[in-house]
């Protein structure tokens, strides 16, 4: 019975984020859906990537909590449009929350869209929203055993972000342990190393991304 | 319709967690739920606690991930009863994933049940399994901003337990901001600072479970 109920709510999804596809198709408008457990320094990757990509492009930014305008309130003094979505106890977004925000931007003036959806490595993998591509941060504290503990997470993923490498040496976390195990579950994984507190891998990062959205907009 | 569902999801949810509980108390066992986000470090304080606490009460370990046997291998040299549960993608434990497994433990040779939820700071909250207590894991690196964004956790939690104290400075993290915010949800929040890595704390939080443990004995 729960399962047949999730099947269905799953199903309804999809066919209101191919909505919501056709929707930034139309606009032209690139989205990626970032995700990361809680603490891992999504909201700091965007306060980082935003110096750089908000001179080329144009950005909405949809902030995804249980509650709370925290990360909302971060982003307003870069001057891109942003808002936040309460999913009221939901630990995820899913494609109704982003259909239902959608007016509330200007997407005939944006380039380039990032969801940051609710900080957790399960039910944000299985929803899709719409977007043209999933992000995802690991970071170093967290340790490298998480691909084989979050399967989908990694799998479903385009890129994996490892964020925090300033803090290498101060546990037994191995980046190469944690390349290897998610490259094993996702072989095509793009994999960038960076810190938000250094600043170290930003500028390769923010270029990827300049070109993914820029192809698009030919 | 959805919140119906999960409204008699939880009903039911609850009904369950009751018996297990009855089951419990029956034979006399002292039970928590271990709640954090993924990489919080979970697994690395029961490595530590056990070592302390197996000397004075014998103990079972249930170990909850959506896949993969990766914690209970870590436990099993302690000599204690550990069984893992695999949730089959499901985001939490739930009380009927806990009475499934409770055939597999010998409770009346069992002083403290640990019960290792999913690494997700969200639904592990919403469902009660029959527990006497849930404790929650918080760590440095994750930032001091968690209860505002998953308020939940830290009012349903009797303890707040800070981890990687070991890592103090190596951000903007405050330890004050952490306990103020998280007080101001659940003022009669019991909180520990430690470290996994140095064993910082360890001593008291482990006195302080023996002490609930053997008052539960009386």
């Amino acid at each position: 019975m729960k399962i047949k109920v999730l099947t269905e709510i799953l199903e309804a999804n999809n066919t209101i984020a191919a909505e919501n596809r056709r929707v930034f198709e139309k606009n032209n408008v690139f989205v990626v859906n970032l995700m990361s457990a809680p603490g891992t320094g999504k909201t700091s990757l965007l306060e980082r990537i935003l110096e750089k990509l908000r001179i080329k492009f144009r950005i909405g930014i949809l902030e995804g909590d249980i509650t709370s305008t925290v990360d909302a309130q971060r982003l307003e003094k870069f001057g891109v449009q942003v808002v936040q979505v309460n999913t009221g106890g939901e630990c995820h977004l899913d494609a109704n929350m982003i259909r239902n925000a959608l007016p509330l931007f200007n997407l005939g003036e944006i380039d380039l869209f990032i969801i940051e959806n609710v900080g957790n490595l399960v039910c944000p993998a299985e929803f899709k929203v719409g977007e043209d591509m999933k992000i995802m941060i690991s970071s170093v504290p967290e340790g490298d055993d998480k691909p084989k503990k979050y399967p989908l997470m990694f799998r479903e993923s385009k890129c994996m972000i490892i964020n925090k490498i300033d803090l290498l040496g101060t546990s037994d976390f191995s980046l190469e342990r944690l390349r290897e195990s998610a490259l094993e579950i996702n072989p095509g994984l793009k994999i960038f190393n960076i810190s938000c507190k250094t600043g170290e891998g930003i500028p390769e990062l923010s270029n990827w991304i300049r070109k993914l959205v820029k192809n698009q907009k030919k």
